[in-house]
């Protein structure tokens, strides 16, 4: 039910066709998910996006699998339902086991449950938690 | 700003001051932060809403700053401004660093970016993804 | 902290004074609240938006009471502060206590909390559920 | 499209079994929705949650339709159309009618609307709204 | 999916036909969207919110074209899949092209990132900013 | 509020010094907003962002009125007070006026309401809308 079509490698734009090879490369597979193939309408686009998911996704302080579990997170909290698939998906690949998966989901609810109690509440931030 | 008071211990219910007893005894600190003293009208709901949180952000497959980073994740996607002062100190408490915070905050901001360019464009989930 | 002035009273142009009177009248106070103040900038949005709240928020099948504590909870939902502030105290001023407000608190955040998990799960609507 | 498996009642464990059956006699029906199902995957988690939403939901000062509205409202909010689809099927099996839902949507989307223009304009809360 | 049915012609309120017959005149078309067919069971709530709309969106200080990205804009924020779906198409039949679209793709995920960053931070709003 | 120190040009790591003396450039004014101070505790994270930002808000289809609009539209869809702020400083800046504000505001308003309906309903896609 995609707004824009969803490209096939023939109908790539050189430049667009050039960040598919990366996205295969880095990944150490042929697969090009559908959200890379809609944004290869605008290959300018599409390329900022990837280098940055690369560089937010990469190697760092956190290890991939958590960070997969954040960008979960996200995703189920603004109800993005290609996102929760497919982090969830990639969260998989690094390691996450259903355990896991569930002990991240009564976290989230949990969050949520509080994070509205406190809206409804109007809790005023603790001078302790101030920097 | 709050929309109830916020309670001082001598104004709770005894089964609202036994759920405080056990949130110093948990915590190791003498401090109780608003939201249990704006949550303390409602004993009942207190002692629920504590009981449940001491379970979930309790021993678990996930290291304890994992799991608080993950509330943060949340926290910061709802815009709850309390939650989010609340969670940074806490995850603070367990371990993490500003380099960690900024970690958090570039996938939380990354998430935020393609969870809209997806819902934008309608990107249909990949029958990869599908369980 | 707007990003509009709030208009004095002496500041009004006559369709938007006009509207002023007509709330004065309806809510049987002198008080005109921020909001208002805020939407007078544009005298034919402020004059949309009131006669439509009125018929909105005027009798019908649910009680008066009711129908402020449903805007309340949505307002929660948004973590709009200003109107969680405002529909309290609307609600309050048509009959509802201090246990009303804790039980519409703990039913928004077990709907919040249930949400962010059939959202993390993925869960397909029964078909039992469909019209 | 759920990201885990809805387990059928010979996949149980005993803990989740027992769960089941308790939601079968406290609904007396013997049918189960797919959130239970999804859940049933950590079954601890399956029974706090069935078990706080028990108490929510259960007797208390407002009346079991309102507290079905409210719950609704807050789905809407969210936008978790499986919460949505459940939530309008309880709301009619406690006495909603046609009249009363598209009431309910009137108030939601008013409130949806005011929240926006409030945050928009930056409205700060007036005092006479403060506790 | 829905949680009503769509009306059809012949199960219309006289008063939500003589909505319809505007609807048809102003915009030119027979075709009426599903929107306006769920929101017919309440004749009112269909006549206030298609009055509004046709004012909202019609001659003003900003182009046709601005106000359906803008309207867009935030359809895609609140995650609306049938919003999105309908307003990129009103939006494409008041002369949006694909690289306008992709432009407008590339503002709202850039908000939505720097939105989560900034209540993640907790940046207080800079007095240059206030009014 | 801050969950983080803003930054003073003293405090700059040399990377962080040279993305805000081009900000300056850019923009023609020595003002830096607390976003920038905030975001320079990772000088990387600030430039990745920074460099974006040029990007998407440059020249292109839209004009730069508009763009700020959009931004703003989608800032006050996602409840975001600073960018909210900022957003509308930088559209005024650019030529926005008070009317076209409050034209903003309708439309925002107005997509909050049908949006929410539109979801409380569960509409379907028309198949006019697909792609």
């Amino acid at each position: 039910m995609a707004t824009v079509t969803l490209l096939t490698d023939e109908q790539l734009a050189p430049e667009a066709a050039a960040v598919f090879a990366d996205i295969r490369a880095t990944r150490g597979t042929d697969y090009i998910n559908n959200f890379w193939r809609a944004l290869a309408h605008d290959p300018a686009l599409l390329a900022r996006t990837w280098s940055q998911l690369k560089v937010v996704m990469g190697p760092g302080r956190l290890a991939p699998q958590v960070k997969e579990m954040i960008y979960l997170a996200v995703s189920i909290a603004h109800g993005c339902d290609y996102c929760i698939h497919s982090h969830t998906a990639a969260a998989r690949a690094k390691g996450m086991g259903e355990a896991e998966l569930m002990e991240l989901m009564a976290i989230v609810g949990m969050a949520a449950q509080t994070n509205r109690m406190v809206a409804g509440l109007g809790v005023p931030v603790d001078e302790a938690f101030k920097r």
